[in-house]
């Protein structure tokens, strides 16, 4: 049985860290230069895709995906996505290469035109919940527009309901970030009770969204993965249609520099978005568009193709828990979710060490996500969570990298305690 | 010699109307449907690029262009638009499929951030000019934000400068949109003097910004095509650098679909725009940037490739200036420009007289650009203009709808003439 660091002596303390350091100036001695920082996907994910640009006719039913037109996207591209998120193909509008600017371009349309109600920049405050920790590129967007982020706590079914359900009855509080599936980066599901009170929720400003990022819709690890709610099959029961704007892309299905977005909406919520786009584009990528069509043919295609990704993912994250499991279980200096899908492991130190694991982690040649990101303005109260992205550094890479890290999670700790 | 129309008697108008009804009546019974209402380059131009799918290797100099990053562009599609825009490849941003989207976001910006000064949704009135007969999907931008246009009229040098120098000693006026190489739909390139002129304007808006939609740089239709001084050599004379956005895009290059965008800036601007970026995309599409790239190489391999274009699109405005110049020439019924590039012809006919030849081209089977569509809020006062788009009829339907455009410019001028 391991003894929690927390009862340890001073001695033992002292002899602990004495231990950590000569392992730690060994790694440092040996140059290294790693990085878990992002949630990139490796290059073998990527030539998993490589066949999708071998298309070489794009008239499709007399009509030249070449050419100008059809601003929502093309048929066979609004079905795949309608298939694949259980919806109906009228609510899918297909987007630019990226569900970040989808999701940038919708908040930014809430600020000029309102959603249904006042314009945002007409009003002298506009906050969002932000369940944390959560994914970074959120909070940017919030931050561009102004919009005052208070945290709401995340737990293993998601966000903390309790306080989501208060805190909407300040009619202020115009929306709320969600990764519901494989959250980023706490990687757990929303249990079917946590979608159903969103979709319930009655907040005090008509025009309140909450954007629902499934950005790791089939981004399954495991066989019999755990299953999303569809929100859209729910929010009817409670008239909030309009509450609820989701997008998803094939970034880390295909390629992220290239994918497909994908918009989901009610009827409403798609006219609006319509009426914006007839001013800002003729039409997205068709190309791009029909090949991934022509590669994936349908949902189950995209379901095959994912099985593959995860015969490539799922090694590198049981590389890092296994690391985990095997140098920080037992000794009360750190949590962490094993994630079923997603691209993110996030660990907690403790408190008023995640800093201090990013540097020393840095100082020995391997690059985190900058410690904070994972929270509103990069302020993590706590200087406690730790996002690990897997994917990208390969498997003799990320056994390196995850030893550093939790040497150095143990070290912190040690120089933590001794501080008292 | 041919009689004016408006010289004419009562008598002579009677036989003149009677004879173009027979030949209109004949073309009705043909049953037609001709389009020649939008900037469509036909399947033949799309067909020359082609070749530009056939890039099988994305990793450039060990960079993945599969995966994420580099948020204003490859370097080498920055570098190829910096070459044939006369400037430095610092002051440009590749943007994705479409230039209208890059100006509908920087108008955006300009809204929900100012552009350097108090964000436009923040004041009572915005205003820009708008050099009419213009482009219609400007307009559409600027009515989407609730943005007063102000006619300016064109003549064959640009717009009227004495206005417009009058004009921006209004604060509240913001911008000007400009096509400033074969106007859309006037088809003339501005003059040097009026380049300067705009160089040179000192407007009361410190935040004024005129966006220079150069959509046809390379789109010459002859050899020695005239040239349009770049705005950006005079612009630092006037200490005016921050003053100018310009975009382009290879939609009438390679593919209106699916081709590849970049906004071009000062340095101040540049900064602002990737402010903004920054938390609206990852990165735009770095494949699509570069088989562009592959596929032209360098500015040449562009105006290598236009010369391909031209050679399509040649014959094709020739049959409409040789049926304008054969059926309406010396009438004092129509004038119009014989433009050396572009998309457009620019048909002004009598006055009152542009909804009637619209109505009597479609009853006939020949769709128009919607007249008063070249004029903000859709409203040509003098009820005249009619924008001609040759580019993607096949030339046996373009002698076709030409011949009933003319026929139908005579018949409406003899019923309003004849109205007296």
């Amino acid at each position: 049985m391991e003894k929690l660091y927390t009862e340890m002596t001073t001695e033992e303390l002292l002899t602990e860290k004495e231990a950590l350091e000569k392992r730690y100036n060994d790694f440092k001695a040996r140059g290294l230069a790693l990085d878990m920082s992002r949630g990139k996907p490796g290059a073998d994910q990527l030539d998993l895709s490589n066949a999708i640009n071998h298309i070489s006719d794009y008239v499709v039913n007399g009509v030249d995906y070449r050419n100008y037109g059809i601003l929502d996207g093309i048929p066979g591209c609004k079905e795949l996505f309608a298939e694949l998120m259980g919806v109906e193909s009228k609510n899918v509008i297909i987007g630019p290469n990226a569900s970040l600017t989808l999701m940038f371009d919708y908040i930014s349309q809430c600020f000029t035109h309102g959603a249904g109600s006042t314009p945002w920049c007409k009003l002298d405050k506009v906050k969002f919940l932000c369940p944390v920790p959560g994914y970074d590129r959120h909070f940017t967007i919030l931050e561009h527009f102004g919009i005052e982020m208070i945290n709401v706590p995340m737990n293993d079914e998601g966000p903390d309901m309790d306080v989501v359900e208060e805190l909407v009855g300040d009619e202020s509080v115009k929306g709320m970030f969600c990764v519901p599936k494989y959250s980023n980066p706490t990687g757990i599901v929303y249990s079917d009770e946590v979608v159903e009170r969103i979709a319930a929720l009655n907040p005090a400003a008509e025009d309140f969204r909450i954007i629902w990022d499934n950005a790791y819709c089939v981004h399954d690890l495991v066989e019999n993965a755990p299953k999303l709610v569809n929100i859209f099959d729910v929010l009817p029961k409670y008239n909030n249609e309009d509450m609820v704007i989701e997008v998803c892309s094939t970034s880390k299905i295909t390629f992220p520099g290239a994918g497909v977005s994908a918009i989901i909406a009610s009827d409403n919520n798609i006219a609006a978005i319509k009426k914006r786009l007839n001013a800002q584009t003729i039409s997205y990528d068709k190309m791009n568009q029909y090949r991934h069509v022509a590669f994936f043919k349908n949902a189950d295609g995209i379901l095959e193709h994912m099985k593959k990704h995860a015969a490539i993912l799922k090694p590198k994250f049981d590389v890092v828990i296994s690391h985990l499991e095997g140098e920080l279980a037992g000794k009360g200096i750190a949590k962490w979710v094993n994630p079923l899908g997603g691209y993110f492991i996030s660990l907690d130190v403790l408190e008023g060490c995640a800093k201090r694991v990013g540097e020393l982690c840095k100082e020995a040649g391997v690059t985190l996500t900058p410690v904070g990101a994972t929270y509103p303005y990069g302020i993590d109260e706590k200087d406690s969570n730790i996002r690990i992205a897997p994917s990208y550094p390969p498997l003799d890479e990320l056994e390196l990298a995850s030893e550093l890290l939790c040497i150095c999670v143990r070290l912190a700790a040690c120089e933590k305690l001794l501080e008292v």
